[in-house]
């Protein structure tokens, strides 16, 4: 097994960066990540305003995978995720969904206990979640901040323990870096900030030669789903729709018109987050109706 | 039980309409309900580009509810949905998601047997759901194929039967019409139909005195939702986000910081339609952690 210690910490997904460890496929690696906010934030009262935002949402990596190469596709299993039992949920003026409401800074330290989350009185079941996961692009330097074709910032409340992940590879190596984990997330992230919390994932990478996905799908029990980053939940919505019609044309060798229809009854659109720089949301489709060789191009 | 039948149509949400019925609190009502077009596609040659576009998302009624009065709120029980064994769904060339693709008219006959829709070798599980419900607003005429605080044409997946809807009443009588049965629809609709489908739907209405919602609540067996219309999918996630946080506030007697960081946790944003002429989402908040009373104001 591998350990990559969570000072190994990258903000961004380029190839330029310089791998942290070499993985071999199979392989179980332990990735320990501090929380979204750099471990900066250790009590309620700590002044927001003099928080050093160039050390948010850290990705611990990347890493070297072994046999990667451009075209393929980066398969990671998520074995486990597990969280320390100390989170923090910040409301940031300026950020969220309701950021042009006047309010306040504001932080909420969360005990996490037996799989909850306690907010004062309020219990909250804790299913933790990576919310940062994603391979290098094949030029330029995308923050760790937003998510794109490559991955990144994609806070989608399935990414959980018992999930697998299909990325793009664009370098060789595929370059991995993961952080950013969450105790506990809706649909949404409406604040800004779920509960982020240090803590570790057991991973393991496969890959898949010469094919890959238009956007990365996440694999759980009951459904493929692309997840899909746009400039607005909108425009997500058609780029997903569009990858969801497409792999349903190639799965049941049919029209375009046809897998149209299809789409209205067996794709659903749901919401990852509507508070990054790009929005994102998940075209998800019952495993029962396709077959994951018909998500990749 | 009042028996109201599908020719009692109208195509439009307006306090002007004279009621078809009257009925009281606590009767049973079981209305007739012809599909989303009327009728009018009986085989899948039929020529879409004829269609007679005034006879779409038609609505049974309205009917007049007794003691029902601006201010209050009616709330509809949906008993059961029945529809009959033969539905419809449709492509239309400038329609939909992906409207700005180039692709023909197209319809498929689906036939429903024994709680699943069969679409050529695709069996899909048929669960009846009201596309349109609604009562009038305070003034002007809504058109019936679009939604709003009044309600309408909100093609939420999970309107089926067990659910209970609470619309604001704006009218004396409230002036309630509902239609558009599908037999089946994934969250988004993304080709514009969903099954469109005939069949009837046992109600009944009840009324809370002098309270509304700021938007149509649905009660499932599991959370209250808003039912929230906007230009876009973000200007409707704004709205429905901004309702979540406020009740959040009432419910926990707390400011509005600790409520929008509770929303990131408990609220989840999830999409009715995104091809309608105003787009729809619902946010959806568990019943364990909010009192019904705390989402009317």
């Amino acid at each position: 097994m591998k350990i990559v210690t969570k000072d190994k910490v990258v903000y961004s997904f380029s190839p330029r960066h310089k791998p942290v460890e070499h993985v071999e496929p199979g392989e179980l690696v332990l990735l320990e990540a501090e929380d979204a906010v750099g471990g900066q934030v250790k009590s309620e009262d700590a002044a927001l305003e003099s928080l050093d935002w160039s050390r948010v949402d850290g990705a611990t990596g990347p890493l070297y995978i072994e046999g990667a190469e451009k075209g393929d596709t980066l398969v990671t299993e998520i074995l486990d995720i597990k969280t320390e039992s100390r989170g923090v949920i910040l409301a940031v003026p300026g950020n969220g969904v309701l950021k042009d409401k006047p309010f306040k800074a504001a932080a909420k330290i969360v005990k996490i206990e037996d799989g909850f989350a306690y907010y004062d009185d309020i219990r909250v079941r804790s299913i933790p979640l990576i919310g940062t996961i994603g391979v290098a692009p094949a030029e330029g330097e995308q923050s760790s901040s937003t998510s794109g074709k490559h991955g990144g910032n994609i806070d989608c409340k399935e990414i959980t323990s018992g999930t697998r992940l299909y990325l793009p590879v664009s370098v060789d190596g595929a370059l991995f870096s993961a952080g950013d984990l969450h105790a506990a997330q809706a649909d949404g992230e409406l604040c800004v900030s779920a509960i982020e919390i240090p803590g570790s994932i057991m991973l393991r990478f496969s890959l898949i030669k010469k094919k890959q996905p238009p956007w990365p799908i996440l694999e759980t029990k009951d459904h493929y789903s692309y997840l899909v980053a746009g400039d607005s939940l909108d425009d997500a919505t058609v780029k997903a729709s569009e990858a969801a019609v497409e792999a349903l044309m190639r799965a049941r060798q049919c029209s375009f018109e046809k897998a149209y229809m299809l789409s209205s009854l067996l794709v659903d659109i749901k919401v990852n987050q509507v508070v990054d720089p790009q929005r994102g949301v998940r075209a998800s489709i019952p495993r029962g109706e396709i077959l994951l060789r018909d998500l990749l191009v």
